[in-house]
């Protein structure tokens, strides 16, 4: 009998899969209705999924093996989010006064250079290195405030506490 | 001969490290002077030092093997993040009128009882499931206003642009 080698342990999700989930779940969480994954990533996808299931709302998530043409073929205005954009706060009022629905674009990694080309804003929440996510999440409480505390009419919600963890399940 | 098996490839930095890294940069880019792992992890050490050596700033990043005796012995105001809590907004004003510097403690993974009972505030950025990087990066907005355009007087800075990447190296 030959024993086969142990399986290998799972392997722990990637750096960038988390990236991605934290992404799509801020924008979610901030009132964005959908978000585009420019690499296929089926992890992130099921539980980006699960958490809609759970915990309600319209958000979907979609993959795309082109970014560009989703951006070049988009009708909404684009806003590149990146370190080495203008300040947000120069151009929150210009952005809010185009009456537009955006389309946010971040990297998890270093984005191409179409993106700068293509994008009506390239905006920086501050120039030093620091997170995508944070820099969505603000992006978002700038151009639209207090969306972060939309109600979500999900099978769970959560009753907000001073002292403890407590959820409703009402599935 | 044996031929040995091929070397494993380099195994990704795991999610947890990813995330504890960009909660580090956050910190430091939105006036954070030290942040405290909970889990030594020298990956995330190395590359927010490399940060602070190329960016600038006071910043520091230490490791403790005892988080609870670092909150409890702390002289400073608690401020627990987590999407349990109760809505920031109606929270920071009286977090502002405390006057104390806070330190804020955020979990990668779920964090243990005692940070409830711990804290001084126990603060929910919406009460859905996101990232908590958007979290502490929507939090110290709140507390500190614009402290995320601070100049850190580092070798690297960038030169905000609409359309490009720049930067000026004066090391």
């Amino acid at each position: 009998m030959i024993r086969r080698p142990p399986r290998s342990t799972p392997k722990p999700s990637s750096a960038a899969s988390d990236v991605y989930k934290r992404q799509a779940l801020t924008a979610r969480a901030f009132g964005a209705s959908r978000i585009y994954l420019s690499n296929p990533d089926s992890r992130v996808i099921k539980s980006v999924e699960e958490v809609v299931d759970k915990f309600g709302g319209d958000f979907s998530i979609e993959s795309t093996s082109n970014p560009k043409k989703v951006v070049s073929s988009s009708n909404l205005l684009i806003v590149h989010l990146t370190m080495f954009g203008l300040p947000i706060d120069t151009k929150v009022e210009d952005i809010i006064t185009e009456g537009r629905d955006i389309l946010f674009i971040v990297g998890a990694e270093k984005v191409p250079a179409w993106v700068f080309e293509l994008s009506d804003y390239n905006i920086a929440i501050g120039n030093q290195p620091h997170s995508e996510v944070a820099a969505l999440a603000i992006a978002m409480n700038k151009l639209y405030p207090n969306s972060y505390n939309t109600e979500f009419d999900g099978k769970l919600s959560v009753i907000p506490s001073a002292t403890h963890r407590e959820m409703i399940d009402s599935s």
